[in-house]
């Protein structure tokens, strides 16, 4: 049994603290808004995202971050990517040296273009950060249906002792070293998956669409590598793994925010009706800067900020994809002659 | 222009026949049955497989082998993978030393584990024999609708003039060096597909099909690696490509007759009510002779063998597959500690 915490309520936060929970571990929920927290403790029940999930009562749930975060084997973090780096900070003086922090959010910093993971280490450099990653709905997982995750750690016994944690009979999981190719591919499947949704709504098929996702994971599994993430992580559960449930989710802000795009409607009004900030946007942008500065080829990621920033139509964004010059598909094979 | 003839007038032979013609190439569509043959020169429409798509009158159809096979620069071989080497066979004579002929079917000779290439090579010695496999569905390259393929040929001239050959506004064509990897991912994905349905059929949601579809291509990869394919194919639109395409599709015989297992039919009800052959259970079975004969660890295609020929239970072999020993996601990527 560990003692941990939950640092972020939401729905993915939540489904973590019950699997936690379930595996025999003890919890505390913590969510930076006291009403929220109130409810959540009166319902036992996360009403809007989670509906008919009981969080047990075995769980703690609480908005004192002091309360929540001291002395525990393991700080899951689980806020919204845009709060990582405050709530890292807001941590200090309240860890221990060493601490092990489990980030299962995703994103990269627009100014700073760090990972998730490296803002958290530069605010507390005595942690043992570690990231858990992956295909997975928050829904299903706290629906209990199968679904596997990998856990990224610098040393192989953090990732074991984390895989011990969090694997049961519905959550299976893996370890990796590589931190940085699990957070690149996160980050910016978001900007794949928003091209995805443009596909269907100019009427495209299956083929289009698998197409994007292939062409899509190889474009940022070339910009990944190049900033020392591993090709391997790029086709695994946490690269084309996890783009595949994005990109096949109706429930996805990102693909929606696409297909409105690709029925004709602008950025702005795409964001309108959805309703919701969309990460794919931002993700867009920090692709673009990246691919620059890392002198790396991202003609889908180019072409989605054409589209999003240049008014650009979609339509011929695709025909321009469709039409560059002809190509090997992977230039590091060799060929007999 | 090129003088070509498809071999073979399904619904993919035909789909292929026409983008040549309006590639400008002159084209001969033969086919084995003479009456299905004079339907279709009345008809100038595949009517059940390709409602609507008319084929031009400048593609010349005919059931006679020797006038389709005769003085073409290229021949398409698209004729069901079974049918493959008896095909080949029958070509002797009627071809010149160093015919270029491109396979686009998908399979493995079950008794002998050859894949189509190899049976053409052996029953053509003289022939330079390419491939071309990729995420397409017949009727949405019938359609136009944006697809993406890779040419595969041992020698980068031959795959650079298919590629142009190839390539349109709504066809894409990469190039590749690696036949035998392309062809491994063509031939088992439909193991993985039957798989991803029978998840469906089960109820479970996003994250297994993800997970099953990243954990497939791993799988066949390892094994595919050991035989001499290379891992970037398996990465790209002939392995994971094609995969999701085909567990994606709702037409797909392979997902389906998995999807009534999964709701608890046997192998034999789920065949007879999909009223066709499901390659998947043919692959199932080659898939595990092959892991054995090259000591490859296959856990999806080991359990989806005892699901479909030693009657274990759909639920408990998902079971078995989240429970397995816990591992490293890829075992090539070095820990620091």
């Amino acid at each position: 049994m560990a003692k941990t915490a939950v640092i972020g309520a939401g729905s993915w936060g939540t489904a973590l603290a019950i699997l936690l929970q379930e595996n025999g571990h003890q919890v505390t929920l913590w969510g930076v808004h006291p009403e929220n927290v109130e409810l959540l403790k009166k319902d036992r029940e996360l009403k809007k995202k989670l509906p008919g999930v009981k969080i047990p009562e075995a769980i703690k749930i609480t908005s004192d971050l002091e309360e929540a975060a001291t002395d525990q084997e393991i700080l899951v973090l689980a806020v919204p990517s845009v709060h990582t780096r405050e709530t890292a900070a807001k941590l200090k003086g309240l860890i221990k040296d060493g601490q092990l922090i489990v980030d299962v959010s995703k994103g990269i910093e627009e100014n700073t273009l760090k990972t998730l993971s490296e803002q958290i280490q530069e605010e507390l450099p005595t942690a043992n950060v570690a990231i858990l990653s992956g295909p997975s709905h928050a829904e299903e997982v706290a629906r209990k249906l199968p679904t596997t995750c990998v856990v990224g750690a610098t040393d192989k016994k953090t990732a074991e002792y984390l895989q011990k944690v969090f694997m049961s009979l519905c959550f299976r999981v893996y370890t990796s070293p590589d931190i940085l190719g699990i957070e690149i591919g996160g980050a910016l499947k978001n900007v794949i998956a928003l091209a995805a949704g443009i596909a269907d709504g100019l009427g495209y098929g299956d083929n289009t669409k698998a197409a994007l996702i292939t062409r899509g994971i190889a474009e940022i599994s070339r910009l990944g590598v190049k900033m020392g993430g591993k090709f391997e992580s790029f086709c695994g559960l946490t690269g084309i793994g996890d783009l595949i449930v994005t990109c096949a989710s109706m429930h996805s802000r990102n693909r929606r925010a696409g297909y409105l795009i690709g029925q004709g409607a602008t950025m702005e009004e795409a964001m309108e009706e959805v309703q919701m900030v969309v990460e794919g946007v931002y993700s867009a942008k920090a692709g673009r800067t990246l691919a620059k500065k890392y002198g790396v080829s991202m003609p889908i990621v180019e072409e989605i900020n054409k589209v999003l920033f240049e008014g650009k139509s979609a339509k011929e964004a695709v025909e321009d994809l469709m039409l560059r010059d002809p190509r090997i598909e992977n230039s590091a094979l060799p060929w007999e002659a």
